[in-house]
């Protein structure tokens, strides 16, 4: 019998999207360019454990040592997945298929890619006759194997066609737990645009716990078991969220060797694999200040710069950490500027969306985009629920921060959040995210912006000629400043 | 009798370096594609005042109808300078002059290049025989007539035929006015690349004079006339340069017909070109971070959503701005603070260059550079001077701040640095230049900041292992941390 879709490339991702499509159900091929790691794939489903490989999976799983075979057993039109690494071997493995192929076939493409590759693959295949799907997956290993975020985009005449497995196979969140984290996102790359924007808020959210752990520590000196303790409330709040309660775990955590709790004997050096620096590069290109991100991947190269930090604080002073208040007041003070900060995060990322929304003609619907973040993925949280509703509200909402949910929100956070940023800025702590977070708060709210002198500056100087606020938008004016110019 | 050099693309800064290289006695040849603006420019020569063509200098100008010609009255080895728009024109242009010229021929860019594009040209046309330069030009229009800065790479058996020509019409600093702000800076495209980080420094120094005049005004309520106070006695002291003196005159211009200082009838909306989006596009690349100059492209960003920001005004609410203290120590807290950031900027900017230079394989020297920037260019200051000077003394120096003079400069700033931005926090004004400068700061100067918590979380979700204090750099580990968390 021929299988309802075939997986190629079996890293640990492709194995665990495999299981789940074949624990949901759905007889698989599979096929990997080394067939050592097919062979022993299929052959070792009988010895995995009952949770991983559910009964009847292993018989609907079957493997192939050449492209040709794989793809006479699926069954039409053809469902065929990649997973392999992003960029070339994307485009070798689609080369390799379009000969075997019928057009009408659909190709997915589940792993990291830009989304600027699958804008242009998903036009290229649409030309040759095949429905390509670009998709961001999110919830790592675990995820894959259980249910992850599955954010479909590319041509929606593929999208029938996989609809019911993706969204079988992927996380439900709801009362019921039965509504599927995985949802048409829109044309063309906008699949793997939200999913690159999901790893962007995933950078500010962690980058703003780091803060928050950071100022805790070194203004109040909080002990790990006092720092489990924070998250741990925290965490059945407005902030709940996975990665809270990871935080909140971690603290419990000793090395076995040292004693020590496991993240002191951590070095401070984080790495990163690129998605959030796209991010940044796109906003950038759109000119949207996504500042909070951008300070988040900033953030992990200056650690990355450890040795240079070590030598610099040899040399450079700053004052000493004071505190004289309440410490309970200042705990919840820093809950709340998370929380505000976080929002701010979602609010730039959303505005982000948006905007290449309109560059690249996509239509998405921001709402969806929050629920298919609800459950499966790194980001998911109660707060996601919230965005839900403003955007079920009004779904042409311009900036969350607009929403009356939030902006009440962000009110009762103000004080605290100003307070938390300000006792940083005294105490010589940096806080990038909180900080670029508030500015921007502060920013986006100002009818008026000093950039009337920006303009004169550069009127002055190059004659780049500036707009007036006493006549139309788009009319232009220059002055010769030093002829006009009168010194006293 | 055949010109000294040829120059094709006759734009305002086209016909500016003509006339500078006839006005110091050289002869060139001209060619625009659109010959009736040749025409134009040479007919009018004799008719233009006379600080702009010398006495001869019309005589050493010649027009070319067709390249063949223009390439024919060039003296050998030809030197021929393309100032046309950055892209396809520069290659098209560089296409049509190949099978005109001869081995051995020099090819002078002096158009804002993507510094990419001239490490490309700088290899191909090595290989087709010529000596390629990318050459950044600073100065606008009046610098390019009166002595731009000039900013020379590429294939460095070119340097000699063109120093000369070059060093005569740039920029001269110095005692007795003699150093001329024009040195080989690098292999291919370092030229350009120094190019866009001035540019980017640029970016950073307009911003941070834009949020100094936004505090003074908003906190202090200061008037334009005392704006001009302000900004005449900070011009005369260690903020010396061009863009505190222009700002000082921008002050006291009034608008003829609202009888209003024009400065207040400006629309707060900043435009930008691009050279401090790619400046951070590559930091970002490269890994550093070059906070300040992205918070200042996103600065800019954000005043372009005037619209959007008058809407949001109406809505979002911050304090009441307060102030008590005493007004003249606030202003020098401001200078202070302005000082201090711009230190920052500077620093990250030439830790962005260094980090250029590796990827590249360009051996740059920053004393030199900062010398190239001290006169011609929008960024010339007296500060530029100190920079050359802590190069000077430690060519390897790894970061400004690092050096003496410049680590006591901070150590007197630090409290009103820290004053000012957070007097900004609690009166709700933006500072994101400021306070991302001292954010960097208190950050670079930290030997241990919160990634080891980052590294833990990226570990517990994703298996992506961590480094540790006590062991080896570059050996990593993993923990199961569901398996040891104690949850108690």
């Amino acid at each position: 019998m021929k299988h309802d879709i075939g997986l190629i490339g079996l890293a640990v991702m492709g194995q665990n999207l495999v299981l789940n499509m074949a624990n949901n159900g759905f007889s698989v091929a599979v096929y990997n360019r080394t067939t050592s790691v097919t062979d022993e794939f299929v052959n070792d489903l009988p010895d995995r454990p009952e949770d991983v490989v559910h009964s009847g999976t292993a018989d609907r799983i079957d493997g192939y040592h050449t492209v040709e075979e794989f793809v006479q057993n699926l069954k039409t039109p053809r469902r065929v997945m990649i997973m392999v690494k992003a960029g070339g071997p994307v485009d070798a493995v689609i080369e390799q298929l379009k000969p075997l192929l019928d057009k009408g076939d659909i190709i997915i493409d589940g792993g990291n890619s830009e989304y600027a590759d699958t804008n242009r693959r998903t036009e290229d295949l649409r030309e040759s006759g095949f429905r390509f799907i670009g998709t961001g997956v999110s919830g790592g290993e675990e995820g894959a194997l259980k249910g992850p975020s599955i954010m479909p985009g590319g041509d929606k005449e593929g999208w029938p066609f996989v609809k019911d497995i993706f969204q079988k196979i992927s996380a439900k969140v709801g009362p019921n737990n039965d509504i599927p984290c995985c949802e048409w996102v829109g044309e063309a790359g906008a699949g793997h645009y939200v999913k690159m924007v999901h790893n962007g808020i995933e950078y500010g959210d962690m980058q703003l716990i780091c803060e928050a752990y950071y100022i805790l520590k070194h203004t109040l000196g909080l002990s790990n078991e006092e720092l489990y303790q924070v998250f741990k409330e925290w965490n059945e709040g407005k902030l709940e969220s996975y990665l809270i309660e990871i935080t909140r775990d971690i603290f419990t955590v000793k090395d076995p060797e040292t004693g020590n709790y496991l993240v002191d004997d951590i070095l401070d050096t984080a790495k990163q694999k690129g998605t959030g620096k796209w991010m940044s590069q796109h906003a950038l290109d759109l000119g949207v200040p996504t500042t909070l991100i951008t300070e988040a991947v900033y953030a992990r190269c200056l650690s990355g710069q450890k040795d240079a930090r070590v030598r610099a604080s040899k040399v450079l002073e700053g004052p000493e950490v004071k505190f004289d208040g309440d410490k309970k007041q200042f705990i919840d003070d820093v809950r709340e500027a998370l929380y505000a900060s976080k929002l701010v995060s979602y609010a730039q990322g959303y505005v982000q969306l948006d905007a290449a929304a309109k560059e690249f003609g996509w239509k998405l619907n921001n709402g969806d985009i929050a629920l298919l973040w609800r459950g499966g993925c790194i980001i998911r949280s109660r707060f996601l629920q919230d965005i839900k509703a403003a955007f079920d509200k009004n779904p042409d909402l311009e900036n969350l921060l607009l929403d009356d949910f939030f902006k009440k929100a962000i009110d009762e956070a103000q004080p605290s959040w100003r307070r938390v940023v300000a006792s940083a800025v005294n105490n010589g702590l940096p806080v990038p995210g909180f900080g670029a977070a508030l500015t921007y708060y502060d920013g986006y709210r100002q009818d008026r912006l000093p950039a009337n002198l920006l303009q004169a500056q550069r009127d002055y100087f190059g004659a780049h000629t500036y707009e007036r606020v006493d006549k139309e938008r788009g009319e232009t004016f220059h002055t010769d400043w030093i002829r006009e110019r009168n010194l006293t």
